[in-house]
């Protein structure tokens, strides 16, 4: 599980920096920053733990995940304008990140008991909420809500793992898949166009 | 307990349309208009649980809460126009949900010990507050918050619905008294266009 | 502990009362003031226990604090324009609030056995999150995030009350110097027009 944790790890810092990116678009300061940061970063998960009843919640149970997203906050200062350039990077990151929060978001719903339609849906509650509450807490309509197909991939990945949980194959492969697809979906979502329908 | 389980499923599928429909006002996606639903029929529910540390939350536990959502979001998609005409039927549905939502949350509350002036005060969050998520969550400024004597309506009835416990009333009777009563407030309210007054 | 239970409860009505007057400048109803006066007041505290799993939520087992907060709202409607006035011991009061706030939150994550570092940063959740939420609520960028070293003031406080537990210092002296210098510095601030830098 140590190329998982340091993949959890890749992905707070990667949410925690768009979340200092949007805080300094609305011009907040440092501690307002670090507020849209954490929340970027922890707040799905946080969502996940409180409404399964996994309480404390995860991350205040390991300070590593504090202390990535004060690195992260750190970095974005000072490298801004470097990281704008690295949109390509920081989308995989980001991409590999919410794969991963949405399969490991299902496994410990699953472990607590609840049905598998919940369990998927957590898992994509874990990946995308974060993002929703930067959105509200920086006073726009959440961005999930009007474009990509973010969270339809999420639900996508996580549906995936768990038929793979009914095969033979090693868990750890069971995860790459799932985050693989995840990214796929994405990937192909961002260059296509693609998008959801709405209610007309 | 089957009508007032079938009830509370009408209420969660009419609340879960009033937030597809405000998710399609903000030019949302299916994915926005899923989320906006199920948190519109949900959320009140879960802030209780939450607050009173009933978790996991009661909608996780059982799946039929989250498949009404998901038929409410498809009815909502292929019967919008329809819809909009049957004002009255789902005012009606609406109103029922509230007085129910009001005076099944105020029981749980109780159950688990607290007061009664806080089981009452939770009556009213379980029945109101998924409106007031829906309007945040799509960037407004909460409905309740400016109109409607609404939540006034909710605190009523989960009182009086308090007192009728006091009284020989079979429990079936005494829920029934407080939701004609919820709905007779909010009925009159809106007709008599009543409103409570602000702090000048 | 009789001392600190009062300022407690006056930290609550002030915060409550600053609630009222932001609803009553969105020109909210009765209703709508009542939420966000028990919001700003309680919403810290409340995040905080859910975030440890301290549940029921505090509030809910003590309904002075409820009734302080109706108080509160009460006052506000019948002496809004005298409030106005008294800008100064608001913001007395308001500090002393956040101060003791801070404090007392730090001291309750540690006996959840968290460590120091979350329980300093819960200690400016507790004391901080109110007025997040009531400014999320009435739709406006929290001004937290825009202006005053208000949370910064209260991670100082928090860190050295936590170093004060290692001296020998009564636990009510700590308490005091740590209110005293959180209140330090956020009336410096203002004074000065202090601010921390954002991300450029």
């Amino acid at each position: 599980m140590d190329l998982i944790y340091t993949l959890n790890i890749i992905g707070t810092f990667v949410f925690a920096i768009s979340g200092a990116l949007t805080a300094s678009e609305k011009k907040m300061d440092a501690f307002g920053s670090a507020v849209i940061a954490l929340i970027t970063a922890l707040g799905g998960g946080t969502l996940r733990d409180i409404l399964i009843g996994s309480q404390p919640v995860g991350w205040l149970l390991d300070p590593n995940y504090l202390y990535t997203v004060l690195a992260a906050l750190a970095f974005s200062y000072f490298f801004k304008k470097w990281i704008v350039k690295l949109t390509r990077t920081m989308f995989l990151f980001d991409t590999i990140g919410i794969g991963l929060f949405a399969v490991l978001g299902m496994q410990k719903t699953l472990s607590f008991g609840l049905s598998p339609a919940i369990a998927i849906m957590m898992g994509a509650v874990s990946a995308v909420f974060g993002g929703v509450l930067r959105d509200v807490l920086s006073n726009r309509v959440p961005l999930i809500f009007r474009k990509e197909i973010y969270a339809t991939a999420c639900l996508a990945g996580a549906t995936l793992y768990y038929g793979l949980t009914f095969t033979r194959l090693p868990e750890n492969w069971s995860i790459w898949i799932a985050i693989v697809v995840v990214m796929g979906i994405r990937i192909l979502a961002v260059r296509r166009g693609w998008g959801l329908p709405g209610i007309k």
